[in-house]
């Protein structure tokens, strides 16, 4: 259950109620894709970065280690060491952008496995019963991603397509919450918007979506090759359409300032790779941009990563430190730096969600955007 | 200062005392090459798995990032957040193993790096002052490693070499640990006794090098290419003439039940990379014996690496999770296992401590073989 604790313009703060936990919402969910963080991060450690939300990926955990085998190992939170909300994508992502030799046909998409080349079949059914054998909180619906741009004929074929297979989606989730053995009987599902950047296509997909009255619904298909600016009026064409008693999340987005812009609009949920990403290769948020560590003149620098900053790493470790690792290629280097920028991005949230409530949030905005946006 | 708190046959339970803390006796070392313990594990992570003395290679720190950087970032200690004692080698046996092109002289060795080729020369007296940049507690003499087995000749050479190197050690360190601007003036010098598998050249090296009545001694040349056996002969050879108010340490050795043996015959401290590059392998030390990860078996297995244990990996997650961890090649797989490697030798020398205590220890030892020497 979602409530509206706060809103200031279309910014929201809330609260949403999951059979895992309550979720202080604008809230960053840090993906740990095969079930683990990148650069060596456990479910332990993310209590300690402020995480609020796993998001594992269906499509990875179905091929390796199989759905079946985290559902006898008590489901995904069990098999993580995971003890609050889990929300799982559906697979549509992955299937259209890893697998290979994908055909879609209205039963569902047949690919090969990025793996081993496997064959695979999956539809709204297929995508639901992994989700269910994974027992995450939140399932994700089977959706048709498009890239941007795509044709206006093709995305609103698509579109349809998506509405089509929700309904199935919702149907086949409400079956299996209801089985005796199911692993989370109250198993939450998320319809997904899609419609590429034709606003028309946008609402008249949200209008369809928000009549089967799911538990939140998500904003799909953004960030996904279109300029952050066409991302920001779809928000602004769609927001009004989205119910207002309901979580919105925003797929795979982005950058500290695509998500303080995406809030600004109304969204409450947010997931991306890029700040584990990122911290892999060396580049690190700080509240003064972004930082490379690869960077020589980081050699003698006893300063922490970010000054500002009390997360694991910059509480006992130095810039001089974490450059010797890196250049050394001790995994240390990404782990700290990881931890360090997943921490940046709950922090943000943590910012974000008290400037709503303290209702400084404008002034929060206007002054991130002034020191910041240009940076990150 | 070494003070003896029991002794049971030739195994002593002692306590060292440091200018970082005091050691308790026997203890195992926890090896961090290049500052950081491989597979994503710091400092802070230490001291859950009850690690008393983190080990630095002078050689590695020496070519990166240079002893020089971590002089000025305030020694090894603050460098890699470290508060307890920490020992460095003297880079002798990196010289001797990892570098290519190597010119020995009585002066010392000119060699070239593993990392970039450089022409490096080291003696006594460069070893002595990389350590001193370094600011490490305790610092090895500066000694050649022969090979074994080695020629009677070459050997007796080379360890009457190593007494003149340990000597200059002894005049460098005192002249550093005066300079006012050293990090720690109270840096103590163990000498390392040389003569490869023929007791009589131990004997001898070990009878001059007493003299010098260092802080420590080592047992340097074994476990490189000689049986366990051999090994063991030599400790019982030697031991009698070691001071039995200084700290002995075996270096580089090894499995358990070597540890055990070599406690059994009077030895203080370890050192080993076992634990954690089998870790990294997937070979996790367990109470059953040897486990390997990697095997299809744990894909169902929800039991912790082992059940006896309480380390952060046991305690939090499943065989299972972590065979899946290593299918995947996720760094968090590493850092489980290396995490519990550690623990399990850290561990291991708690429980002798105890049985030396409480005049257990025979007990322990026969106990400990019956059921676990014939697998590690």
């Amino acid at each position: 259950m979602y409530t509206l604790i706060n809103q200031v313009g279309n910014a929201r703060r809330g609260e949403f109620e999951t059979p895992h936990g309550t979720i202080q919402t604008p809230a960053f969910m840090n993906v740990a894709t095969a079930g683990a963080i990148k650069g060596g991060v456990s479910a332990i450690d993310l209590k300690e970065i402020h995480c609020q939300v796993q998001l594992c990926n269906t499509y990875h955990l179905h091929i390796r280690p199989g759905d079946e085998v985290v559902r006898q190992m008590g489901g995904i939170r069990k098999f993580t060491a995971w003890d609050g909300p889990v929300l799982t994508d559906s697979g549509g992502f992955q299937v259209f952008s890893l697998a290979k030799l994908r055909n879609i046909k209205e039963e569902g998409v047949t690919f090969a496995s990025h793996v081993d080349g496997r064959k695979i079949f999956m539809g709204p059914e297929e995508s639901m019963r992994i989700q269910s054998n994974l027992g995450s909180t939140i399932a994700m619906a089977f959706d048709e991603c498009v890239a941007n741009p795509s044709e206006y004929r093709y995305v609103k074929e698509s579109s349809d397509l998506t509405i089509r297979w929700l309904r199935r989606c919702n149907d086949e989730i409400n079956r299996l919450n209801s089985l005796s053995d199911t692993i989370n009987p109250k198993q939450m599902l998320f319809g997904i918007n899609q419609g590429s950047t034709y606003a028309d296509l946008r609402i008249e997909n949200m209008k369809a979506i928000r009549e089967l009255d799911l538990k939140g619904y998500a904003i799909g298909g953004l960030a996904v090759g279109e300029p952050a600016e066409v991302m920001y009026e779809i928000i602004e064409a769609v927001e009004p359409y989205m119910p207002k008693d309901r979580p919105r999340y925003l797929m795979g987005v982005g950058t500290p300032t695509n998500i303080l812009e995406a809030v600004y609009r109304g969204v409450d949920l947010f997931d991306c790779v890029m700040p584990s990403r990122n911290a892999r290769h060396g580049h690190l948020f700080t509240s003064e941009g972004i930082r490379n560590l690869h960077n020589a003149k980081y050699t003698l620098d006893d300063s922490p990563i970010d000054p500002q900053c009390d997360c694991p790493a910059c509480k006992h470790f130095t810039r001089s430190y974490i450059h010797h690792l890196f250049k050394s290629g001790e995994m240390l280097a990404m782990r700290l730096s990881v931890l360090h920028n997943l921490h940046f991005y709950n922090t943000l949230m943590e910012k974000i969600r008290e400037s709503l409530e303290s209702g400084q949030f404008e002034q929060f905005y206007r002054q991130y955007k002034e020191t910041l946006s240009l940076r990150i």
